[in-house]
């Protein structure tokens, strides 16, 4: 019995962000946890015999493991004597090491857990502390050692994401885009991790996939075990573990309330989104992967704004030949047809990384080689993909957009590479789209300041609003230290909005917004009434985007905008905006609050 | 006799980022080589024996060294078994493996170098295929020891720049600040480095050292050995190998050349920086150490716009008291008055990080708990810097400036926090100037689009366009994969530095830039001409910038900078400044080209 099921009987609320809204409880499985933290607990003088034998079992588990390990080495080798890489061997073996500890147990009479992690502890501060590089990675060697014979003392087998197969709430440190891309919606009922932001990848596969979650509980991987009961408001951002029955009963209450806001808004499917006094908004959908297209029709969402099309290249050891991409990218097309899909161009690089392209060690991946600067850079993986797109294109409303670009210089070169590749398939006798519409995004400042030098080449603009927030404020939104800083309603953001708009509608430029602020209920009056011609959103929040629209006034979104651009406190901007949304629209927030 | 010993015979020459002028010549010492990439030879069947004795050399001596670690580590350990973390060792000596590399040397006839990294890359590829942690670190083990056994074989020992006692060239794949802090000039005469920008740390440490070098060289640590006669063209940014006896009689005039023209530059050390049609620009120095004041004097700057306080804290297991601090700020300004120091606060993170507070793995550094955001969450640290600034102000003319702020939330956090030690040392009665300046530095792009939210907080504005630029184009300016996106003259950064100008002076707020673009003598006239008022240099650029100033039209530079802000493209900005700079003061350009 481990000290987090003990705690576990209680009812304990963890606060964290929710991202995805919905409630759901079921049993906790922890995947990957990082580290293993060992629970502390004083023993009875008779306990001392029990945890003694207790050690012993998992360190001859250990053994069992490592042997294995090994075993499998010598095949891999194709030889007989695999025994130069055994370090974490005789660390399990280790007499002086393990009398160590059972002498400790006896003596502190604490469990084996708390103690192990002691004389580990020693043994790995004298190795790291001899200023050589062999030794402090020795170090590492007696600290995974120790993780492992943890993992074994508190029956924490390494689960990965792919063997669920019983409904669970999963939790984990962190979920990256390819763990998420893996998980089964039937299985996985809501998860919790211990990093992340309203506005992390991580997030947004959760509104994509409809799954409840928190992010951002900093230890949660440590307060709870497998199996421990939980509860998740992925609406108030509340992790609840062994929740109360009468706790139980409020949210059964409140989930039947939420699933009937969520209905009545189903029914919007069908309608325009159109405000109040008849201004168009279009309201389109953010996409990963091609199975998402049934989500739009669910959730009348029309067409989509953005395609995500690197989630083709990851989970995969190559990328996707051109045959394939154009495959997918033209059974999207028809099946959206007359309805436009904009494709961005793969955008790799900062949390997103080729599984061929390893290599790249970047201080701030952020300000990296990202997007359109690596497609630039890799003709081979970015001439298919264009090829690929402009093949689609003939199957239905197709649009090219580019991530990314912060001068000039970059969309020319893409643009050209465009034209060269429409030569080619001139040539090839190829059908496509000649006039296929290309578009870029506007994420990072200089893209915005600049938009009107973007305009002669391009006919439409999308604005990425996590990244342009993300560079204008210096501000990356993963890292907990200064996430409160990301704010969207920031006088730096509107401006840079409006000024995008301004250049965009003095060129004709369609001025799109595919990052999270046009997903938010408060915030949509505002972009509306900044002159934003598109909101593309997650298909799960396209009902509550679409009912706010049709109860706004577009005047009163004009008004909002004026008043917003002349506060100074980014505050003041969203407490304004909510007021109005709260007006119009209170049961949308009721979802949310 | 290594390879790169050989090719070090013909003269080879390497382009790379100049970062400051000047000519030297002298002998390598490679400062830890991260990596030791191994020469590529065929033998004559005749050297086989040789080659296989000289394996046998380094594997033994790669013995010794480990057991010398074993023992070491024996006594740290109080034991007399240190057995379990000989994994390396047991690379050491595993016949298997010393057979096989014997064997290929054999049939391949190829150096034993380039046969021991193919054989031990075998050897860590099937290891690291193998879907195990365990397994994979093993991998890391058989790099390792192969590298040792490689420095061996080249003679490499690693040198650390504290044990350099002779004058020499120091080339290394990168240097950090607290590497370079220890530099002694005497010795270092010039040094080189793979990575680097012209905007990097590496960089503007060798200007304030007045240290010839060139960074951005890519592989020169795998091009040149202990030894090598080289000669470095800091303003050029050549690093040439072996150099000819001819070259080196060119490089021995243009050197002379060099120093006429820098001669006849010091001249101006007392004349005031002023346009030739008497306009007025403050042209200050950027300083890290009180000893460098020294060079102000030299050179003929007025005043310190930037001293970095965070090398104070640098080098140091802890931070300095505020006593020590109130000391070194307090002779600072004794020594400048009446002329002002602007003491920047902390600006630790990104790349400088405090040896006290290595525990944040931070995945976006750039993006990160930097600067004002670590220092308002950090008061134990923040507060004794504001009352070691308070005290000093008695004694000079004091001014205080907060880096990285990105919101008016932190500028009123920290001027609360200034107020508070205000109240403090009044309460103790310790005298201050109760009306020392405050200033900000604008940096990220959002306190540029809102400088005017600043104004109110201030009296100062400072440009620091390395950052901004960074941010703005979204750029690490120190990563090699994007470093040529990074465009000081990027309309975008020409729009922020207008708007702050404008900002200021509205609200009669002087505004500053000691971010590098200051001290690049081509973007001089344009910076004047947007309406900076200040510039603060590097203190060995000043009497460049000093030149150009007093050469240049006030009404030239309001004209330059009235079309550089049509022009659509960065190098066409550049191309109207150089042509400018070199029409009025082309002997500057000549220091440089």
């Amino acid at each position: 019995m481990t000290s987090s099921k003990q705690q576990g009987r209680r009812e304990t609320v963890l606060r964290g962000i929710g991202v995805a809204p919905g409630v759901v409880s079921g049993e906790v499985r922890l995947i990957r946890p990082e580290k293993v933290e060992p629970p502390e607990r004083n023993l009875a003088k008779s306990e001392i015999p029990k945890e003694i034998e207790r050690f012993e079992e998992a360190l001859s588990q250990t053994r069992e493991q490592l042997h294995r390990i090994q075993s499998e080495l010598s095949q891999a080798l194709g030889r007989e004597d695999a025994s130069i890489f055994d370090a974490h061997l005789m660390v399990a073996d280790d007499r002086s090491f393990i009398e160590e500890v059972i002498r400790e147990i006896k003596e502190q009479r604490r469990n084996v857990e708390s103690v192990l992690v002691q004389v580990s502890g020693k043994y790995a501060d004298v190795l790291s502390g001899v200023e050589d590089q062999y030794l402090s990675e020795r170090a590492a060697d007696v600290k995974d050692v120790t993780q492992r014979i943890l993992r074994n003392l508190m029956n924490l087998s390494e689960t990965s994401l792919r063997d669920l197969k019983e409904p669970c709430v999963v939790v984990a440190p962190d979920l990256s885009p390819s763990d998420t891309a893996t998980i089964d919606r039937e299985v996985v009922r809501g998860f919790a991790t211990n990093l992340g932001s309203s506005t992390s990848h991580t997030a947004i596969m959760a509104q994509t996939m409809e799954i409840p979650a928190v992010v951002g509980l900093h230890d949660v991987t440590r307060r709870v075990a497998h199996g421990d009961r939980v509860l998740i408001d992925g609406g108030k951002g509340l992790f609840i573990i062994n929740p109360t029955a009468k706790r139980m009963k409020e949210y059964g209450k409140r989930a039947e309330e939420q699933r009937h806001i969520l209905h009545e808004l189903e029914q919007l499917r069908e309608q325009p989104a159109k405000t109040a006094d008849g201004y168009a908004v279009r309201l389109s959908a953010n996409i990963e992967w091609a199975e998402e297209l049934r989500l739009l029709r669910k959730h009348g969402a029309s067409g989509v704004g953005l395609f995500r099309s690197e989630y083709l290249f990851l989970n995969r050891a190559e990328p996707p030949s051109e045959d394939s991409q154009a495959d997918v990218y033209g059974s999207v097309a028809r099946e959206l047809a007359p309805e436009p899909v904009v494709i961005r161009t793969l955008d790799v690089g900062g949390d997103r990384i080729l599984p061929s392209e390893q290599t790249s060690n970047e201080l701030n991946p952020f300000l990296g080689w990202r997007a359109i600067r690596f497609c630039l850079d890799r003709p081979d993986i970015f001439r298919p993909q264009l090829r690929a797109i402009l093949r689609a294109s003939r199957h239905g409303n197709v649009r090219i957009m580019y991530p990314m670009v912060c001068c000039t210089k970059e969309l020319k070169a893409a643009n050209r590479m465009l034209e060269k590749c429409k030569d080619e398939l001139r040539d090839e006798g190829v059908e496509f789209d000649e006039n296929i519409p290309v578009g870029v995004m506007i994420e990072i400042p200089s893209a915005a300041l600049c938009a009107e030098l973007f305009a002669p080449h391009v006919d439409f603009f999308s604005l990425g609003t996590n990244d342009l927030i993300q560079y204008t404020l210096a501000v990356d939104r993963v890292n907990d230290h200064v996430s409160h800083l990301y704010e969207p309603t920031h006088l730096a953001i509107l401006k840079l909005l409006q000024y995008v708009v301004e250049a965009g509608h003095k060129n004709d430029i369609w001025v799109s917004i595919c990052g999270e602020m046009a997903g938010d209920p408060v915030l949509a009056p505002l972009l509306i009434g900044l002159g934003i011609d598109e909101l593309s959103v997650t298909p799960i929040l396209a009902p509550m985007i679409k009912d706010v629209i049709r109860k706004l006034k577009y005047s009163d979104a004009r008004e909002l905008a004026q008043k917003c651009m002349q506060y100074r406190s980014p505050v003041t901007v969203r407490r304004r905006c909510r007021e109005l949304t709260r007006e119009i629209a209170g049961e949308v927030l009721e979802l949310l609050d």
